[in-house]
C-alpha cells in the first residue's frame, strides 16, 4: 500500500506505545486495582507468620512488606498450637504479634486485623480466625470448642489451603463430616482458593455451592520478596475485599457478605457480581477517531493483563479475536462497525477471570 | 569517509557488544519458531518497498533488517505502477531491487525471492507476485493480462491487504466479481490476513472457503525498527512457511500447497494442520516429580506467549484453567491426576492461535 | 549501630533512588543537555550520507533519525566526488539531498543546513563545507580552487576524521603542508575530534594550538539505530553548539567563533570556557538537611554520567573521593563541613570532560 | 501450613524461574570478584543483627541473604549490651545466634564466624569481636576488661563506624586516648571504612597510619534487599578477604595480616598491594587485530565498573583518556602504537580504587 497509509500507521502505533504508566520493573511493587461502584477495593493478605510461631521475621517486617506492597489490611495469623521457637520465646502471648504489628504500623493507614491460625490435623485442618478478641481463649483440645469460642468473639473464620497435599494427598479439596458440621453451625464463612503458590478449582466450586467467601493469601513464613520474585515484577496472592469504607468494621461486613475477589498468577477469581464491575472499572475507553472504522484507546488502570475474547457484534481491524490489554498500558483498538455509529458497545469475555472453575465473567464497554 | 571504513566499524563494534554477559532486553530480535515434523519452519516476509518505488531505503537495508530479524526469506515487492522517485531514479528496471538485494545478501543464507506489487485500484486492488522471471513484462493497462503473464511465468500471487480502508472503506474484506474471475482462472493463490499493523478475520474466512494460502507481511516503507518498536521487543508480521527444505523451490511448493501460518501481535493464524504441530513442537515437557500430584516443567522454545485453556481430564495444582506459557521460559505445572499414573496426556486449546475467525487448535502433551 | 540510625539511612537512600527522571531503556532517545548562560545548547550532527552518494537511505530517513534523537540541526553531506549509485541515480544535482531533507523536515523545528563533503585523497583528505550556496560549484580537479569557492560562498569548513586509518595509517592526526596552506588562507575553521566510533586526542591538540572549532559527528551511511545500539541506550556523536538563538545564522556564527563541545562515549570535549558552564548548568543542588554533616540532593539534568573528583575543602560522608552523578538522576551527597555553615562551595574536577588531551575542567557548586 | 511445605514451594519455584533463557536485570545478585595470585578472594560481611539484639529477623534470614549474595563468610554480631526484645526473648544466650546461623547454613559452604558487637558509648564506641569462643564472657562494666577477654579468646577485633554521627557528631573519625591505649595493648586490629551507606576517608587514613585492617560491612538490622535496592542491582558493602584458602583459620590469619579490600558504591578501598592484583585479575585482554592500530577486547570479570585513566605511552583510537570498563562486559579498545609491535604494555590508574584517601593504584595490562 502507499505511503499515506504508512504514516497514519506510525502515528497510531506510537500513541499506543507511549501510553505506559509504569516505571521500570522492580521499581514500583504496589498492587493496584480500582474501586468499583459503591465499594472501595481493599487489597488484603490475611495469612502470614512471624517468629512467634514458625515464621522467620519479627512482626515489623510483615508490616513493612505490606506497606511496600501497598496493602490496605493484613492479619498476622501465627499458629496457636505450633510454637517451634519456644526455646527462645518461651511464653508467647498469642495476642503479642498483633500488638507488635499495630505498633510497627504506627501512623500509617495500614489496617492490622487481629487473627490466629487454628492448626489441627485433618479433619478439620487449618483455619484462620480474624477479628478475634483474645487469641489465648482459643486453646482447647477439642476443635469444636475452639470454633465456638471464635464465633462467640464474633470472628470471621475461613478454611486454609483445603488442597494442601500434606493433609489432602491428592490435592483435591473436599468436605468431610466435620466440615459439614462446622458449616451447619455457622462456624466458618470462607475458604482459601489460592494459598502461597497453589490454587484449587475444587475450593472455588465448594465456595460456590456453600456460599463461602473466596480468599487468597500468602501464608508467608520467609520473605515476600524472595517467594514471589518481587524484583522481577512478582507479587503475593491477595484477597481484594469490596468494602463500603476502609475500616475494620466495613472489612468484616464485606467478608461475611462474600464480597471478595482473589488475585494471583494474572488470574482473578470471585463472583461475577464483583468481577464484572472490577474489570469494567479498570478500563477507560477514549474514542480518538470516528468513521467507518473508529479507533479507540483503552487504558488499563489495573495490575492485571486482561485476556479478552471478543464477544461483540463487531470484528477488530488491528487485533484478532483474543485481545490482551496489558497492565497500566494504553492499547489502540480499531473497530469495524460496518456503518458509522454515534455510539456502540463492545462485549468481551474475560478469560483470565473465573466466577466458577470453568466460566468467565463478561464485560461491556460503552463507546460514545 | 567511505563505505569500506563503515563496514570495519560495524564488525568491530558488534564484536564488542556481543561480549555482554547479561543480555539486556531488546538485544536479541531473532524471530524463533521450531520446525515441525516433516517440514522446516521458514520465517518469511514477502511484502516490502525500497527507494525504487515509494520506500525510503536502499535494498541493502531491507536485507540487513531481515538478517537482524533472523528471517529465512524475503521478497522486495516494489510497486510496478507507482514510482514517486522517478525524478531522481528515472528509468527503473523493475528487476533492479531483486538484483541489488541478492548482491547485498552475499554469502548469507537469506533467500531473496524475486517479486513485485501489481498496484491497481479496486477491483482488484494490490497483489504481490512472487517467483517472477521478469517484472518488466508485468506492465499492461489491463490487469487481467498482467495476472495471466504472472501465471505464465509460474508466479505465486496473493491479494494484499484486502481490508485496506483506502480501497475498502469499512475494512471488511470481500470478493468482487473480478476477484472471483481471477480465482476461477487460477490467477492468485493467497491472501494477506495480517498487513503491517492490521488484521482481517474476513480474510481468514475467505482463505478457508476458497483454499487460499494465508499470508502476513510487513509492507514496510520506512524502517522495521521504528514501525514495530523493536527496541522494546516488537517485531514485524511474518509468514511462517512449512517447507521440505530451505530452498526457493520448496518455499514455492509450500506456498502453492497452503502450508503457512501467520505470526503477529502474539497471535498465530493458519490451518489447524500446521498450528497444532507448531505449538506442540514448541513445548518440551519434563516430569520432575511423580506421585499423586506430579510436577512438570514445560519449556516454551518459541517466541509466542501461549495462552492455553486447560481441556484435560485433570485440574492443575498451581494454576487456574487458563495457563500462559511465556516465550522462551520454563513454567512449573503441577497436575492433580487423583491417582498415581505412569503416563498421562494433557490437552489444551491454544487461545492465541486461530484456524478460523473464532476457533482454536488443540494440542496434546504426553507425560511419561 | 542502633536502630535509629538505620531508619535515617533508609529514608535518605530512598530519596536518592526515587529521583530517576528517565523512562525504561530504549524508550526515550532524545539527547539532552541544558542551555548555558547566554547561549542555547544546540545538539547537531553535521556529517551524514544518503543514497545520493554512498549512503543507504533516502534523505527523509536522516530527518526522522534526527527528529527521534531530538537534534536541533543536521547537515547531509554527501560526497561531491564519489557517487557509487550513479547507475541508478544518474544525474545527481549535488543540492538535491538538501532540498529533499528540507521537504521531509516540513513544519518541524529541525534546522537543515546545506552541506557537502569534499572528498580527496590525502592531503588534504575529506572536508565538510556547511552553509554552502551551491554545491555544484564545488567541483574542480584542484582542491584549492574548491576550498576557495567554498570560502567565497561563505561556507564554514572543517576537516573530517583527520585520524582515519585509510588515509593516516597510524591514526595520528597531523598537519601536512597543504593543511598549513589551507589554514593560512583561512580556508577551514574546524576539525573532527570524534567521527563515527573513533576519537583523536591529536585532533584535540591541533584544535587547541590552531584555534580550530571541535566537531563530533556520526558520518552515518547505514542506520543510526544499528551503528549506535540505540535500543540499549546508545547514541550518535554530536556537536553541541552554543548559539545565541536557534537559527542557521546564529549556528554559523557560533561555529566560526569556536563555541562547541563534542559529546560521545560518555565524554565531553571542548574548551573549558564552555565545558564548565555546561556541567554547572546540568547540576541542581538542593540542601535537604543542615547541621554538621549537611545533606544535599544533586540532580543531573543532562545525558552525561558525570565522573567527578572531589576537589573541595571537605570530605563526603557517603561517598569516596570519586563521585558519579548518573544522567537524569538525583544523588544524595552528605558533606563533612566540620562546622555548621550557612553556605559553602563544593569543587570538583570533571574527569569525563576534557579541555585538552589530558586536562579536565573544574566546576563549583554553591550550597545555600 | 507449616514450614516443610514452604520449602518444597521454594525449591520448585526456583527451578521454574531458573529456566528463563533471558535473565532479567536483578535476577543474579551474586557479588563476584576473581581470586588474585596466591590467594582466594573471599566475599564477607562481618556486621549484622537479628531479633536476638535489635534486628528484625531470625538468624536463618541472614544466612539466606548471604547465600543469595554469594558470600563466602558472615558473622552475626548482635549487640552484647543492648537487648530491646528482652521482653519476648528474656534470657538470650549471647552465643545463640551463632548456633542458629550454623544450623541454618547446614550443608552449604557458607562460613559462619562467631562474633558479637561490644556496644559502648564513646569512647571507645562500638567494636566487633570475631572468632570469639564464648560471647557470654564479654560482659563487664569496664570495656578494657572486655577487650582483654576478647584478646584472651584469640578474637580479631575492629572498630565499627568510627564516623557515626551519633557518637562523632562531625562524622570525622579520630582517635581518643582510649583508642590509643587499646591499640597500644594490641586490643584491636581493624577499622570500618564503609558501614551501611556511609564512608570515612579519615578511617582510611587511620588504617594506613596505624596498620589497621580495612573493613566494610552492612550493619544490617532490617533486610539487605530493601536497604540496598537489590531489585535494581544494588548490593551491601562487603569486605573482600584475600586468604590462602576458604577456612575460618585462613580468614582469621588474613584479617590479622591486613589482607582486605572493601567494596561498595562502585569503589574499592585497600592497600595497593591487593588492589593492583585484584583489578589486574579482573581483566582479560585479547588481541583481535594487529597492525599500526591494534584492536583489543578487554573483558571485565568483576562486579566493578572500572574507571581507568590512561597512563600508557599510547593514545587510544576509540576512547578518550578516561576509559570505563563495565562490569562483566567486553570493551573494544584500539591503541595507537605508532609502530607495529609484537607486544606492548598498557598502564592505567584505577580512579574508583583508593589506597589512600586521595591516591589510586596503577595496573599494567600486557598485550601479546
Amino acid at each position: 500500500m502507499k505511503q499515506s497509509f504508512l504514516l497514519i500507521g506510525i502515528s497510531l502505533f506510537t500513541l499506543s506505545l507511549s501510553g505506559q504508566e509504569h516505571k521500570p520493573a522492580g521499581n514500583d511493587r504496589t498492587i493496584e486495582f480500582p474501586d468499583i461502584p459503591g465499594y472501595r477495593s481493599l487489597v488484603c493478605d490475611f495469612h502470614m507468620h512471624t517468629v512467634f510461631s514458625d515464621g522467620n521475621v519479627w512482626p515489623s517486617i510483615r508490616v513493612e512488606e505490606a506497606l511496600r506492597d501497598g496493602l490496605d489490611a493484613i492479619s498476622i495469623t501465627d499458629h496457636i498450637e505450633y510454637q517451634p521457637h519456644r526455646e527462645d520465646i518461651p511464653h508467647p502471648d498469642r495476642n503479642r504479634t498483633y500488638e507488635l504489628a499495630r505498633k510497627a504500623a504506627g501512623e500509617s493507614d495500614l489496617l492490622i486485623i487481629p487473627g490466629a491460625e487454628i492448626t489441627r490435623s485433618m479433619p478439620p485442618g487449618h483455619f484462620n480466625a480474624l477479628f478475634v478478641e483474645d487469641v489465648n481463649q482459643l486453646m482447647d483440645r477439642d476443635p469444636l470448642l475452639v470454633f465456638r469460642e471464635a464465633k462467640r468473639q464474633g470472628a470471621y473464620v475461613f478454611w486454609n489451603h483445603p488442597h494442601w497435599t500434606a493433609q489432602q494427598p491428592d490435592g483435591v479439596a473436599a468436605f468431610q463430616d466435620l466440615h459439614r458440621q462446622l458449616l451447619a453451625e455457622g462456624l466458618f464463612q470462607g475458604i482459601e482458593v489460592y494459598n502461597e503458590l497453589t490454587f484449587s478449582e475444587e475450593a472455588v466450586e465448594l465456595a460456590r455451592e456453600h456460599h463461602l467467601t473466596m480468599m487468597g493469601n500468602s501464608d508467608m513464613h520467609g520473605l515476600i520478596d524472595w517467594m514471589y520474585d518481587v524484583a522481577n515484577g512478582g507479587h503475593r496472592p491477595v484477597t481484594l475485599v469490596f468494602a463500603t469504607e476502609k475500616t475494620p468494621e466495613a472489612l468484616k461486613e464485606a467478608l461475611f457478605d462474600g464480597r471478595t475477589a482473589v488475585w494471583f498468577d494474572n488470574t482473578l477469581v470471585g463472583k461475577a457480581s464483583v468481577l464484572t464491575p472490577l474489570v469494567e472499572a479498570s478500563l477507560k475507553v477514549e474514542k480518538i477517531r470516528g468513521g467507518l472504522v473508529p479507533a479507540l484507546e483503552i487504558t488499563n488502570h489495573s495490575d492485571a493483563d486482561y485476556i479478552l475474547e471478543n464477544a461483540s457484534d463487531f470484528g477488530l481491524h488491528n487485533h484478532a479475536g483474543i485481545l490482551v490489554l496489558k497492565a497500566h498500558q494504553t492499547t489502540l483498538v480499531e473497530v469495524k462497525t460496518r456503518e458509522e455509529m454515534e455510539s456502540f458497545t463492545l462485549r468481551f469475555r474475560v478469560l483470565n477471570a473465573f466466577d466458577s472453575p470453568h466460566t468467565h465473567p463478561e464485560i461491556e464497554l460503552r463507546v460514545d
